[in-house]
């Protein structure tokens, strides 16, 4: 997946080195053997001068310094949307290529937002470009190849989502409190808004006039400006349970023309970005246990849903949201530009 | 929801009292104030003889006897298929009630399978009456009065589902590992075919030709029948979460007639069985650590969803999958009877 050619080295900037997606950033550059010239790791006044380690040495951490930032080839963005957009244009009019992970951009219809195996054309020449929602970008690598090859009418997903999809301090949390649980502590919470060990949360950011969440809508509205759909009916339940990386999602689709499980799986096993896990009689199916950590989105249970007739299926997702949801997918955009 | 006249106290027998939902039904039927006037417990032979607390006392266990059960009044059973199947009917035959909570009798069109506050009328003077499958119990209880109010047109359910659906074992085996895994021992699985700590299992119960699970057909055959509609299109996808007890479900339908959140929190909240839990901006939604341990279904998350125009709604339950979804229900069956 690494560029053919021997592009020259690019100066790359992290800014939000030291999140849950900032540190994967870091990592993913390595993995993909990114050319990477010169690579300066930013982060909050708090951090600065301490080091961290990663796959190209020891790092000093900088604060963010919005003059020192835009004389980098690439920034990867690793921020809250205030942040970003307080800065993100700024860095980009300056001449870098700004990747920006926030929802800041998302829905501005001059920015980009793109995930490369689905929409790498939609790119243009915008030096700002928006990472979507890690739900929706492993949800859309299923999405985009069943649409060119059965049309999709309806989308209802239903989502069990990781802890570290609010960073950090979501793992550490569950980590910390299950601990409490186990040994027989009072167990609280800080972070997230009820305790999360052994429990589930249908909540995930803030609620909508429409009764659904923010994230819930994330992923109506990403997937049909990555899909190109505008107006595709598809609604979402976001819901946290007490796993630590890697989310899953139970998807149904209504289709334009008839689908088989057959069918369907020849496509997804075609389909860049997307492992088939799909023999259910021998227990393989998508699961965090196997997904965490890989760069491919797992799906399975794919089956023919006769709720929706002849043009009806079901299946079963599961992709680390740190890195095809966030960093890799960050990266991967980032090598579209070279 | 006590009988309300004094009815005679009755012999109760319950058959694989030591199991989760064995254990569940003693103490319901004192949570209930049900008449019971002896209470018999039954269990495997490796379990004769032994002690157990109950809130009727200290009990010795028995070993199960055909000719000594078929002589009291109400028969709750909480065995295995095969278990039932070769007893069951011999029990009701020498004129016990019995309730059975396993599969074997569910989809015979000649044993009735009840939810008392929506087939109550189903009941007729079958001796042998089946209790439905958990995710079923829970999920009809909201379904039943929607159908009522606007009709069903097509019900699409995701699970989140407690460990202790497979049994007390599923329990101890999360507990178990969860421990292992935060202690850096090996993570390990004998119970479950995958291990369950911070992990998801997108399988319960063996697969069917149609690529469902059975568990997952269950709930498309038990909620025709019970809510009478023969040709319901249901579809369902059931997966393993690592919690302890109650079964969340996120659930899509189609309506015949137009429905808004607003009608149908109106109808739920009027629902028996079921508690409204659906005020989101206080952070009160349905929650394993609120359902645990209650009788009433929570229902909230009650949204329009225009995926189906006018016609959609989503909500999300949770429900106490050993008490509604098994001993409660059983329980409740059984004060029809009296």
């Amino acid at each position: 997946m690494s560029p053919s050619s021997n592009p020259s080295p690019r100066r790359v900037a992290i800014v939000g080195a030291t999140g849950a997606v900032g540190r994967e950033m870091v990592s993913v550059l390595h993995r993909r053997a990114f050319p990477v010239g010169e690579l300066g790791l930013f982060a909050s006044e708090r951090s600065a001068g301490r080091t961290m380690e990663t796959p190209f040495g020891v790092k000093t951490l900088a604060a963010f310094d919005a003059d020192v930032v835009k004389g980098y080839d690439i920034v990867l963005m690793a921020v809250s949307g205030d942040f970003a957009k307080e800065h993100a244009q700024t860095l980009a009019s300056a001449g870098a290529v700004v990747i920006d992970n926030s929802s800041a951009f998302r829905y501005d219809p001059e920015i980009p937002l793109i995930v490369p195996e689905i929409n790498a054309g939609a790119l243009g020449t915008s030096r700002l470009i928006a990472n979507p929602n890690c739900t929706t970008a492993i949800l859309v690598l299923a999405l985009g190849p069943l649409h060119q090859a059965f049309g999709l009418k309806r989308v209802i997903v239903s989502t069990y989502q990781a802890t570290s999809g609010a960073g950090a301090e979501g793992m550490a949390e569950l980590e910390e409190q299950t601990r409490n649980q186990l040994s027989g502590r009072p167990v609280t919470n800080s972070f997230f808004r009820h305790p999360i060990p052994f429990n589930v949360i249908p909540q995930i950011d803030a609620f909508q006039d429409n009764g659904y969440t923010k994230e819930e809508m994330k992923v109506t509205w990403e997937s049909r400006k990555i899909l190109g759909i505008p107006d595709l009916p598809a609604s979402c339940t976001a819901v946290r349970i007490p796993t630590y990386r890697a989310h899953s999602e139970s998807v149904t689709i209504e289709t334009e023309r008839p689908v088989t499980a057959d069918a369907a799986r020849a496509v997804l096993a075609e389909a860049p970005g997307v492992k088939l896990a799909d023999d259910p009689a021998n227990g393989v199916y998508p699961m965090p246990l196997t997904a965490t950590g890989e760069f491919d989105v797992e799906v399975g249970r794919i089956r023919a849903n006769p709720v929706f007739g002849e043009n009806g299926l079901d299946f079963f997702l599961c992709g680390d949201q740190l890195l095809k949801g966030a960093a890799l997918n960050a990266v991967q955009i980032a090598e579209l530009t070279l």
